[in-house]
């Protein structure tokens, strides 16, 4: 399964769009930048739902669901909003077709022409918060902690599968607080729950940071982010919480009554993952050979392989291998006992190992008499054979091992390719080297900022959290600066 | 909290519609048609969702997600299915929008007309068999199973929430097979998985059947639906199983080799449940003091108050309930103990009462003393007090009574409501003074169907799959039948 297909260091762009397909992950549709996400990859993406929704609601809040569409003029309200987010995007402006009287099909009935334009959620920030005006008047009515899985769409020029689409699935939160400590502290708290889950599940180490204001979310007083490395040495952004202050409580008039009595305006935060993380998790961990997924997200853990000739044979390695599916499954394990018949042992071998299943055991006869199973891990792709009795406790084991294994060795990488550089020079050497985070003074303007990312391409991912505050000069402008920034070229 | 509450008597529609608003449910957006579900409404959906998924993945399908968007000309491809559909839908026309040159705000831009309009989808059958088309080539590509959990969008004149929406949440299944036996089983399997959540976990008694030609899906050869009826003696189809034939493969030209080496067209199936059986669920078992649910879907089955004076007598009950939630809660029961200070016990009895909650505990300080617990359950209204050492017992055991019960009770109405009629008058009798459904001889054709629809508004719900054989006259039009269908006024 493996040939015809493009190394990593041949050209890291063409792996992935050849492991996205070749791996039954997704693909294309006919319609402009959007993509149909198929079976294997969904069910990647439905992992990745279910431990965030249970995170969700274990930090108190609930789902709900808002409309796809919104009044042009709510967009209209919130001016930087606006400019972040109106002007690509999907316009409704009929509801009606009808036959076409001069030909074949249908054509949009221009009576059928809307009063107001209706818009497909970028983000649905201002239908919300018009939604929250009435659900709040007093103190007791807050806080309001509410997440939406939803579609949204970006009418984006250049797309990329998982990475940038028009059409995009995607979790938002939108909280509703009495002062503006809680709304911070609800934005923080929910960077650390994207951190955890990308290191925790995905095993992709990641830096919390800051943006500057220049990357700031359209309308957001704060933007904080989680930046994850690729293997390519570029950037991804994975998730961002956004402390909104009370931007969308003042346009669209929602207050409360506090407990002293007087009318405030209402403290917002908002924050999302996507189905990008799907592309950061391919880019952190898959290889030459195809998917590496980490044991946690892996809709199949174990994959169990009967090598055998005709059904006696089969009849007695699958005996042999019941109690072992059993056990694992009693342990949570997903396994796979793959006794398809239409396909071979080693198209079977093939086909697991390019979908990144973490564990691979293959039974034949006579492993059956000396007492043995073959066990393969993914990750580092070593094989091993193993006492038969040991099998259910070893892959127990072996699962939290690879977990772990597959977090350490992205992590290594990451932190061999945060660069501190101090000169111009050394800036553009690492970006066209070998890339990564470089770790830099800068003086704190947007105007450098922008200009070094014309010269450069690269961008202020973030200013990290648990910076160290150290004086220095801006490698660009010789500027005085209080702290080093992360740059990288990115996603 | 039932003040200000219309009963069903009164005005079963204000009912309804009230319920909605004052148990948290939904309400109406600024968007015409489309709905907010709100977090206890929404929580409801998600164990509906929880449920049906797993009965999806037991039968062996898998999720997927195909793009939001389809081509105008997509839909004119099946001439049956534009038709149904093609005509009231959300057109996209344009991609972006600029600030207004003359004025505040943003306007359309002019420049960003697409070249082919774009659908939001009302159903997917087209988008998805234009890509299935892509994924079969020989008979070891099939079946093809797979589900998505979708928004979908049909502009409807008329919408009352949850039950007819612009905007609604579903799953569409959209099967491939080799052989048409293989769809039409699929198709009936499907069936029954509704009717079996209907039955089991909503506690909805339904009658399966076939629709006539003239109510089938638009596209399909046959259609088979679930319907329930609803406390007012209105029909209300909760799920619909379609068998597709050859009509969308032949259309977007999708063929296999089967194993004899010929190349022939797939069969298909195509099958839906949606925000509407929140309507139905509402409707069958809700009372006049507010909802009533099943204890299987109910996000919080067991409510448990304390009632006490000061935080001294809070801490003994808290001490003495703590046991009781773990114990429940271990057994898999949701469990709400809530112990909020800022509203009295009444005021939550009331909020429990009017949101459906199936059991309630209160514990008070003399309690404490005698060793006793009184148990409310909200489907007959009734209370007891029983010995406290028996409630993680009693409660576990109420739970499947009343789930039971909601069932039995629903049943019985629906069994006391089909009528068998033989004349046009006892027809109109029937409809305009019992309703509910009317077992009555047709002739057969879609003429008669209509104009019983014309005159009565009464339309044929359903071909009975149980249906016995017995022949008979048509008491419209006289002329000879061989058995009896279901007619009903209808949501």
């Amino acid at each position: 399964m493996a040939k015809d297909f493009t190394t990593r260091e041949e050209d890291f762009s063409k792996w992935y769009n050849e492991l996205v397909i070749k791996a039954d992950l997704a693909q294309n549709s006919d319609v402009r930048g959007c993509m149909v996400i198929k079976p294997y990859g969904y069910s990647i993406w439905e992992s990745m739902q279910a431990e965030l929704d249970r995170m969700f609601k274990e930090t108190g809040h609930s789902n709900a669901y808002f409309p796809l569409l919104i009044p042009k003029s709510y967009l209209s309200k919130e001016a930087d909003h606006v400019d972040g987010f109106a002007k690509e995007c999907a316009v409704v402006t009929h509801y009606r077709l009808k036959n076409n009287e001069e030909g074949d099909g249908v054509v949009v009935d221009p009576e059928a022409k809307l009063e107001e334009e209706l818009i497909i959620r970028p983000t649905s920030e201002t239908i919300i918060w018009n939604t929250y005006r009435g659900w709040i008047q007093s103190h007791r009515d807050l806080p309001i902690l509410i997440n939406q899985w939803a579609n949204v769409m970006r009418w984006e020029m250049r797309t990329r599968i998982f990475l940038r689409t028009s059409e995009f699935l995607w979790q938002e939160g939108h909280t509703a607080h009495a002062t503006k400590e809680e709304a911070i502290q609800e934005t923080k708290q929910m960077l650390d729950v994207y951190a955890d889950f990308a290191e925790d599940f995905m095993a992709v180490p990641v830096i919390k940071g800051v943006k500057t204001e220049n990357e700031r979310f359209p309308g957001a007083l704060d933007t904080y982010c989680i930046e994850a490395l690729m293997q390519d040495g570029k950037a991804l952004q994975a998730g961002t919480s956004h402390f909104l202050g009370q931007k969308f409580s003042e346009t669209f008039d929602v207050k409360f009554t506090d407990k002293d009595g007087k009318l405030k305006h209402v403290w917002a935060s908002s924050w999302g993952v996507s189905t990008r993380l799907m592309g950061a998790l391919i880019m952190s961990h898959s290889d030459d050979e195809g998917l590496v997924v980490p044991p946690k997200l892996a809709p199949v853990q174990v994959a169990i392989i009967p090598i055998y000739k005709g059904e006696e044979q089969l009849n007695a390695i699958s005996n042999k291998l019941a109690p072992v599916v059993k056990a694992l499954k009693e342990k949570g394990v997903r396994v796979k006992f793959d006794n398809r018949d239409n396909q071979r042992p080693g198209w079977k071998f093939a086909q697991y190992e390019f979908q990144g299943v973490p564990v691979r055991l293959a039974l034949g006869n006579r492993d059956l008499e000396s007492g043995k199973i073959e066990v393969a891990r993914r990750d580092n792709k070593t094989k091993e054979t193993i006492a038969f009795d040991t099998v259910v406790e070893h892959v127990f084991k072996l699962l939290e091992e690879i977990q772990e294994n597959l977090f350490n060795r992205a992590k290594s990488y990451r932190d061999n390719h945060i660069s501190e550089v101090n000169s111009y020079d050394d800036f553009k050497d690492v970006l066209n080297g070998k890339g990564g985070f470089v770790s830099a003074h800068w003086d704190g303007t947007t105007e450098t900022e922008l200009k070094i990312k014309e010269e450069t391409s690269a961008t202020i991912r973030c200013i990290p959290l648990d910076n160290i505050k150290e004086s220095g000069l801006c490698f660009y402008s010789g500027k005085p600066s209080n702290q080093r920034v992360l740059f990288a070229k990115a996603y």
